[in-house]
């Protein structure tokens, strides 16, 4: 018999005080993995937060450039683990290693490390405020253990326990529970095991980071409500987002959510006829990517009615119908995905191409387009607005500009609207009405460009209106902005010179910083 | 018979839907002032929403001059109309017109609009991050209508028509439905007519504020739930603030909240021997400035037990004997402030001096000290840390250091912790212990000074853990930073040039904001 994996927690790899155990599939093969992962019980949760929490107070007082030499020599480990890391999400998740894990997750995963380690380092993040005439100073700090819940759908750059979440967290000063996702228990392990080397390597407490493989539902919601967690992040679903919530609010705890977006692409008229058949092309490539399962993924595709959107739609049908149908990462997410299909087919959705599970044994469906007009989606709006994650996506024709609008004003809060227009001006009118209502409706707004390239950019915005989050000033992607989740605003109010933390004293506590003094940006 | 005041809504003074009144009193005289106020139901939110819905649109194509100006315009008819201002909020607070609502509330009340129109029109609270190499830019921007409820304490500066949430919120450009605090209708009004005034001149929508004076409470958890309402403020007590924080929360929206502080004061050894009598002086100053209705008034004093902290006591208890009771703001405010006093007392609390309510007509208590041991507090902190809202004080003296820092782990969130200390260094060992714990549980941490003046500083934090407010990443007080709360992050990826915002265009829209632009941050 296998023994059930270890899980880290507080600076050692120890044995799960639970005796339940859980195994994760290969969703190529359809069959279970051997070994053996531990469903933590709450004897687990209480020693990681008792462990957070001193590991909190130590990080106060932690120079940045340790923190930042931990999150370095982390995507060195992974970099020296890669194939191992590789093989084994590869197994577990049915992702490609080329093109998607190895030539754009990881170097992802390790460009977020370094670069919350730069920020760590740097230091601007802070927003430093400084009035010296009334002896105010203030800038946002750690606030102390954060829970992290990665997803199912990147194993290395969203993963609780590696991905932006936790670098996020850690580089402004935090512990981290990393709650990995249970369809990759084993890619969790070897990168923990990194983050455990690192950890020895660079000084940094040793439970600045900790991992479980899987809670119940019921330890979760515990979780989040303990006294001694400061903030929660969480990447998933929706239900699963909004009963973690209601538990974190009810106690008055911040908690960050990414739960669902159906990331609009509106298709103007001089577009499709400017780049038609091209744009079934890009269309499909964004879709399809990694079987549809991103955050980004559009599921909605607005045109006007006409001969050029049915030109459009049997391009677009034929991309699908010659592309394979790509891997999805459970058979959960199988049966949710034609729940989800058949659900927006009961609202009135008529089915294109596809709209059905493939023969196994891989975890597949059919590359799906459904179809309706403006009409019905109006009178349906909600039920239509239900996200089948995956390979499927759904085409509003609108019979003219006007209802084209009024569809736009029913769509829940995005993550990304997107606008293709014509390379001249001609669709400029309509442009901008149609973007005066999506830039309420998504954190990101694109033009001309499909949205599942979340670039690692300061000025990125990987957030958006409720429900796609739980706050639309925040986002999880664009270092330093997204560590500002995990801040506390802390003001010094006449306190003497001595005492102040080193980025509020009158000298700079180094020449890179960045802070606002008297009013103007200062840099040193 | 007096007819009902109108209400404010959609730029005109209209009559309530509601036929529901009620009456101001004179705290002073505890006899109903003659003016009716409407109490309003669901049809005048319902038109609020409305017009409001509308002028957020507006107000997303309102130039940030046009903004600043209204902002401007309503200082100038505040302090043409302060002599009718003055009269009427002392007539309903029973605050002294001098030196408090004239020379205090007043400028402090137009100082707060002016530095939103200086926001407003210069830019750069919008945190403009632009990548030219990635083509990305985003900022901060309003998000639409927010509702703000204004507290009984600061009928101006903290008004819901015309206190700092209002500013902060319009100057981001969101329209504001100001729900007033039933204790000083008539002032509200007078400030919302000098608002209407200044919407007219200045151009902006005539819905930017709306006003209502009165809800029932179910009103009021429907009006935060309400879709067409985009982010919430509310200043009070706690009980109201975690009502309204739930139906908020429950539908996904932001609401900023400041709700209850202790504010403790901890007094090491060496400032108590260094100032003795003098300290008595200041805590008296700022325990009943304004009968000790401030938001960060002190209610608990910590010192080591021994014979300097007895002395205090009498020092302290002298002075609060000597000097006069204020006045309180309502009969409500006074049976509660009993009430908790005697909660206190039935926790362990022993009455030093006051303790109860001195012979009307006056709202009015007893200038209150109470005591408890640190062993007292840390057997029942949760029952100690009630607060009692007015003149009331409890000094906690601890048997030695170690036993100190238990109490103050024990303490909820705070606005604000303060530490007096020795002019040399002796007091330093502690103080280190002590702010370690105090900065993770305030949002505004001083030295030898007391926290109630609340400097209108950009470095200023009026915020802090839960429960003190709902996020400890805001504040309330401090501009430009108050504004982020109003705000959404919106993000352009590759949006062509003349499509974008003024502010993320290549060129700046004027030489005075600051931006960052390819990680520096750049003026103009």
């Amino acid at each position: 018999m296998t023994a059930v994996a270890a899980v880290l927690v507080a600076g050692s790899w120890r044995a799960s005080h639970s005796n339940r155990s859980f195994q994760a599939e290969n969703p190529v093969t359809g069959t279970k993995l051997d070994d053996l992962f531990p469903v933590s019980g709450w004897a687990d949760c209480d020693a990681a937060l008792e462990a957070a929490t001193a590991a909190a107070q130590q990080l106060r007082h932690t120079p940045p450039e340790v923190i930042a030499r931990f999150l370095e020599l982390y995507a060195s480990e992974l970099e020296a683990h890669a194939d191992a890391l590789l093989a084994t999400a590869n197994v577990e998740t049915g992702l490609p290693v080329s093109p998607r894990l190895k030539d754009v997750e990881l170097p992802r995963t390790t460009t977020q490390l370094r670069q919350g380690a730069a920020a760590a380092r740097e230091g601007s993040w802070r927003q430093i405020v400084i009035d010296r005439k009334a002896n105010i100073r203030s800038y946002y700090a750690g606030l102390g253990p954060v829970v992290v819940f990665g997803p199912n759908n990147f194993p290395f750059a969203f993963n609780g326990v590696a991905g932006g979440d936790m670098v996020a967290a850690v580089a402004a000063g935090n512990p981290v529970i990393a709650k990995a996702h249970p369809l990759h228990p084993a890619t969790s392990r070897l990168l923990a095991e990194c983050a455990y080397a690192a950890m020895q390597q660079s000084g940094v407490p040793m439970a600045t980071v900790q991992m479980l493989y899987h809670l119940d539902n019921e330890d979760g919601l515990r979780l989040v409500s303990d006294p001694r967690v400061a903030a929660i992040a969480f990447t998933g679903s929706r239900k699963g987002g909004l009963h973690l919530k209601a538990a974190a609010e009810r106690v008055g705890k911040p908690i960050y959510l990414e739960m669902s977006s159906l990331n609009p692409i509106v298709l103007l008229p001089g577009a499709l006829q400017e780049k038609g058949a091209q744009l079934a092309t890009e269309l499909a490539d964004s879709c399809l990517a990694g079987a549809g399962q991103f955050c980004t993924s559009p599921n909605l595709i607005l045109t006007l009615a006409g001969e050029d959107a049915e030109q459009l739609a049997r391009a677009y049908a034929e991309q699908m119908e010659k592309r394979p149908s790509g891997t999805l990462l459970s058979t959960g997410g199988l049966s949710g995905l034609d729940a989800n299909v058949r659900a927006l087919v009961a609202a009135g959705a008529e089915v294109v191409t596809g709209g059905k599970p493939l023969d196994g044994p891989r975890y597949c469906y059919s590359n799906t387009l459904l179809r309706v007009t403006g009409a019905q989606f109006l009178e349906n709006a909600e039920a239509l607005q239900v996200e089948a994650f995956g390979n499927a996506t759904t085409l509003v024709t609108a019979a003219d500009a006007a209802q084209l609008i009024e569809v736009l004003q029913h769509l829940e809060g995005n993550l990304t609207a997107c606008v293709y227009s014509s390379s001249d001006s001609t669709d400029d009118a309509l442009y901008r009405d149609v973007a005066e209502v999506l830039r309420t409706k998504a954190g990101r707004l694109l033009n001309d460009k499909m949205p599942t390239g979340v670039a690692l950019s300061p000025a990125m915005n990987h957030g958006g209106p409720y429900p796609a989050t739980g706050h639309p000033g925040f986002t999880a992607v664009g270092i330093p902005r997204s560590l500002l989740r995990f801040a506390a605003l802390q003001c010094f109010d006449n306190v003497r010179p001595h005492r102040l933390p080193a980025e509020l004293r009158d000298d700079a506590p180094h020449a890179e910083i960045w802070r606002q003094i008297d009013g103007a940006w200062v840099k040193g």
